[in-house]
């Protein structure tokens, strides 16, 4: 399975390539240091560091599930202004892993924080001694298995030993990598702007394929950039910017206990100070940031579970956006409309349902649907010319695109989800054997 | 695939037997009639009579979609106090037909008007006058396709020229067959009860397997009874039974534009008049009922498309019952829950995210979760004694019991679907083809 993602860069920086994979680089403050810990038993990658070596400014969104990994209750805890590191593990989720597993999560903070004190000592003109409250935790993978403090604590001191302070494309991969679990490709994307008139990196990593479902922050994704932004600001532009991205892809409908996004600023470049998301000085950084996140968004979609095809679903004309984006995930989480895409069906009364049980009122009488350009039903009735060999034949292209007009009023939204096939049972029917 | 029924059937009444198919037979005031117009070019019965040559009382609930067929649209302008007859066709919805589709319906209703007024002067009595209005429809199959009513209409005389006035267990066979689209069983069930001291027969039968989803009147189900009860006590009766029953399975969340459960009274047993459901004299009745409607709609699911486990999942202690069934759709309708009970993974991690994800707020302290008998989670954290060679053993039933208590109240709900194979993608990446 595979699907091809030159078709989702659409970009405003001239410095994205339109290629699988762009090449991020160094990015001032940030350090990374990936190694296995052994926890998959396959000496795989699995936990990473993501190091500030002068403290990060930081804002996060998490799951909105009423049981919470204790990784999430950790980092909703600390509450503090800077972040000096973000550890990251794969194989367990530390979810409903109790008093043991949050009393690992302090210990290794304890660890952490005494190996990168000592760190600063030796490095750092002005050395700093970190607190532990200024570390952070993602953790993925299985819920309810005892979290493998042992092996984690065991490895602190490596990760800690291969910290660098120059980063290239390589260290970057190797952490995206390092933070998959069913995923079958890292997820990176990058794009570069400015600030007023300082040139300004911002640079991402994700990983998606199981639980992946609207109206959270969903699955983990990491965002890092070199600009100068107070929490504040961060937070205001990673809540307005998940909206029509992270909080728009739906793979099957499932949502974690661990779902995380955070951004992180090093403040290395010395741009000029943002107090608004209004300010015109940040409109270019709130673009490429929105950019970042989609490009993130579109890749963790098109590696979901199992998919064959990227499916994109539009729904315009309509009362409110809350309705739209109702009648777009009531499409788009359809198994009948997820199989019906798989087997390369262009059954369209299966959109038609999916948009009936949505719940918002639709104008039936004007209701238009089309797949690609390709006109399927017109003013609430289907096209005078619909040709199903040429709608069959669209149905074979790797990206498929539904556009819906509700005709109730002005407002669109578009979800993206993947298609439902047999791989996604052998994957999750036995997931963990 | 096939799920063993004998579980199913808890029913007060001595004459229901523990068997895969009950046998129903005469039902005073009731003829079918049952035969092939070739929808399916495969000569498989299609279209079948449901015949009440003295009228029927009558009630029905519809689809909750906001895109409905013609011909609940039909049914629903009709209004009429007593029906005469009930014609279900498969293979076609009638939906999204557009005019043709309505009046086609239009057509077909004068036609079988007329052929039942002859019918009536040469066998009745006191023949009466047909009048279109009096005949209801039920339409299940492709949504978009041109409504076949050609084939439907050159059958009507057939139709009418096969109707007996004795019914066997072979023509309700023959019917429950005749209503099936990609079901692999016919759904047939009957129960004997007292109103007073007349004895009282409800029969009847179903049709299932894809777009199953709860809060619908879901799917096609049509209830007989040779009781005397009024229009009024039928609705209140099949309103309040159905929650529990045909609104608590769920096979893929998905809903279609034509579900119809409807109940039929011919009012040939002279039973005492029943004016309010509160009535001592309809208990057993109303439990009767239950027990039909209950025993449908758990072969419906249980056939569900390419379900090889039958899930029962039941939510107590909780605040209210819409909490609790919130909780057990989240569980029944998960993905990840129904591939790891298809790969007959004990994976009660995805339990726990479906409760979380849910909404409902919970007690973490106390949550228990049960497979079976088997304690997986007590008092919020893993059973001390948790046993996974148990609980794996336990997961290769065919019948799947999980029981959650939430401990925020005394409210409860049982939800029923099935798992998530590979066979559902098969039947439904080709439905067409």
């Amino acid at each position: 399975m595979g699907i091809n993602f030159t078709n989702f860069l659409s970009s405003q920086s001239k410095n994205t390539k339109m290629m699988d994979f762009q090449d991020l680089d160094h990015l001032d403050g940030l350090s990374i240091s990936v190694l296995s810990a052994n926890l998959y038993k396959t000496n795989r990658d699995d936990l990473s560091m993501f190091y500030f070596r002068n403290g990060a400014n930081h804002a996060s969104i998490y799951t909105q599930s009423k049981i919470v990994s204790e990784n999430i209750k950790w980092n909703l805890n600390q509450n503090t202004k800077k972040v000096i590191c973000l550890i990251v593990n794969t194989r367990n989720a530390n979810a409903f892993t109790g008093t043991h597993g949050y009393e690992s999560l302090k210990k290794l903070s304890d660890l952490i924080s005494k190996g990168l004190t000592e760190k600063q000592k030796q490095d750092e003109e002005f050395p700093r001694k970190i607190n532990p409250k200024e570390i952070l935790f993602g953790c993925t993978g299985t819920i309810g298995e005892v979290f493998p403090f042992e092996k984690i604590s065991h490895q602190i001191p490596n990760l800690i030993s291969r910290i660098r302070y120059t980063q290239n494309k390589f260290i970057w991969m190797k952490a995206a990598l390092g933070i998959m679990t069913t995923d079958t490709k890292p997820k990176i994307a990058m794009e570069e702007c400015k600030i007023g008139s300082e040139k300004i990196k911002i640079y991402g990593i994700a990983k998606g394929s199981g639980m992946i479902q609207p109206d959270m922050a969903t699955t983990l994704a990491y965002i890092f950039t070199d600009a100068s932004l107070s929490n504040d600001i961060l937070s205001k532009l990673l809540k307005k910017n998940i909206l029509n991205t992270f909080n728009a892809i739906s793979c099957d409908g499932d949502t974690s206990t661990n779902d995380m996004v955070s951004i992180f600023a090093t403040n290395s470049i010395n741009n000029s100070k943002i107090k608004s998301i209004n300010d015109n000085k940040i409109k270019n950084f709130d673009r490429a940031l929105n950019n970042v996140l989609l490009n993130l968004a579109k890749r963790v979609v098109a590696d979901g579970e199992g998919a064959s095809k990227f499916i994109s679903i539009n729904v315009s004309k309509c009362k409110n956006e809350i309705e739209a984006k109702k009648i777009a995930f009531s499409i788009g989480n359809s198994p009948l409309v997820k199989t019906a895409i798989a087997g390369e069906d262009p059954n369209w009364g299966r959109i038609i349902m999916a948009i009936g049980k949505a719940g918002p009122k639709i104008n039936l009488k004007k209701l238009s649907i089309k797949f690609g350009n390709l006109k399927i039903v017109q003013d609430g009735k289907l096209y005078q010319n619909y040709n199903e060999v040429l709608a069959a034949k669209y149905m074979k292209s790797e990206n498929i695109e539904i556009s819906v007009e509700v005709f109730t009023g002005k407002k669109d939204f578009t979800a993206y989800t993947m298609d439902l096939t047999k791989k996604y049972i052998d994957i999750n029917a036995d997931y963990r054997s």
